[in-house]
């Protein structure tokens, strides 16, 4: 296929090099111009803009960081405008589900098909072709993407018809993975503070009923005072954002998730929002004291 | 060892045989004839009262429910006046930490030493000898106790020399139980008002950074409108209850725990406190409708 790919980031830019591997044509776009020259230096091709990464393309590939961002290449950078009709926009980034769906409706009245197929795995699953793709779309579409999507996603889970549905299950994910870091965070509060040692308490969550993937993942992190950012507390400001919006769109209270937001905006009003997110700790020690009074 | 053991149940039951078969003489009572009876033709020996199981014993281990149990069969029973001075009482219920440190100076003033070991690991766990026990106690009691702990134990974690610490831990297992069913009722009810299909969610979500041991456990029961109970609503009603006292007396919010609290009461107001707790999402719907407005 020929295939337009505009963001070249972390992710993208060895999502980019899988397609290129299975034999694609790849047009790589990218506002830094030494990450689309790496990409040509490695098999695909240089575009000068994304209107010319998408230029003939059967499939492009946004893999930028927000619906906005999704929507300025498409519509105001002419990205759309440059594709052949019957053509495949996948929509890999993470945005509200509203947000998708009138994305496919523009889409839609210029004929072009949408994918909304935001991904998970991270920076080792996107470099492995391991990703996770939650895919919404019309089903033909979906199947003459597949090539594309295999590529680069290990496990595609098709979530229904609707452009939006792609995005909720992403969504869904992010709204657990919020609640369970800021939970991790709330249980070694209460053990530092009763005076059990955190090392100890890892260890047994860790083979407990009590386990989740963040509290292993997080919670060694949070034992360290100046961690290694793998991923900041202003990116859960961000989606657990999109999570307590869309529940307000569709009038559902959502009280965990409205919680755990409140906890990761003290951390940012603190001063922390670029530290790891594990740091949501800090919001509360500064709410209790470290120490039992 | 001579071992008293009171509380044979579910679980009592066959962490007690496990006992049995380790070596040591074990004289086990329960308020059920039964499995008293039970235990005695599996080798032990059937005990008349809590007191007579106490009577000359090495250690008395309390497989009760609750901490005031624990309190009447030692203190209200004569268990704790029937040992010999220097013995052990293991108390394996899951008990508020403060109860917990109440009855270890209750029977360091009779001349009796406490451990504060509560388990995790469930009827499985007790069955194979493999529970977790999370201790806290005088470290050479701790060492007497292990011919006893290894054979019900397969992860003995010492959490401390205060009674109260094991508690604690437990305690803190329990926190992060709670919130991770309520989460995971929480993100299945955005699935399910969104027109996400649960079944794909359940896949997503289980090989995503989203996932937790609960949300494994109970969504499949969460799918099902009359599952099986396994364990109900009003026992996180209770442990969540233990766990907010705790932060009401160490002067601590807990909003995550606090949240899921709301949840399991309100499910349980609605006339589910006996449904399996994976039910707690009937609260999500009677609160926010079933489907999208």
């Amino acid at each position: 296929m020929k295939i337009g790919f505009v963001g070249l980031g972390a992710m993208g830019a060895p999502m980019a090099l899988n397609l290129v591997k299975a034999g694609h044509a790849v047009h790589g776009f990218d506002v830094r111009e030494s990450v689309t020259r790496a990409l040509a230096a490695a098999g695909g091709h240089a575009a000068a803009s994304a209107a010319d990464a998408a230029r003939d393309a059967d499939l492009l590939w946004l893999m930028v960081v927000s619906g906005d961002q999704a929507e300025a290449v498409l519509f105001d950078g002419g990205a759309a405008a440059a594709m052949p009709k019957g053509a495949i926009v996948v929509a890999a980034c993470t945005q509200a589900p509203a947000q998708a769906q009138r994305t496919a409706d523009r889409l839609a009245a210029m004929g072009l098909a949408m994918l909304d197929a935001p991904v998970s795995g991270g920076i080792k699953g996107a470099t492995a072709g391991a990703l996770t793709i939650m895919i919404s779309g019309d089903a033909a579409v979906i199947e003459r993407a597949r090539p594309a999507l295999s590529a680069v996603g290990q496990r595609i889970f098709d979530v229904g018809r609707a452009a939006g549905l792609g995005s909720t299950a992403k969504m869904i994910n992010q709204l657990l993975c919020g609640v369970h870091i800021a939970a991790a965070a709330e249980a070694m509060h209460v053990a530092e503070r009763a005076g059990v040692s955190l090392e100890t308490m890892h260890q047994i969550i860790s083979v407990s009923a009590g386990n989740s993937w963040m509290f292993g993942d997080r919670v060694p992190r949070m034992m360290q005072d100046e961690p290694p950012v793998t991923s900041a507390v202003d990116i859960f400001v961000k989606d657990l954002g999109i999570v307590l919006d869309q529940g307000k769109q569709m009038r559902q209270g959502l009280p965990l998730a409205s919680a755990a937001m409140q906890m990761f905006l003290a951390a940012s009003g603190l001063g922390h929002g670029q530290a790891d997110d594990s740091q949501v700790i800090r919001a509360y020690r500064a709410m209790n004291g470290k120490k039992r009074a």
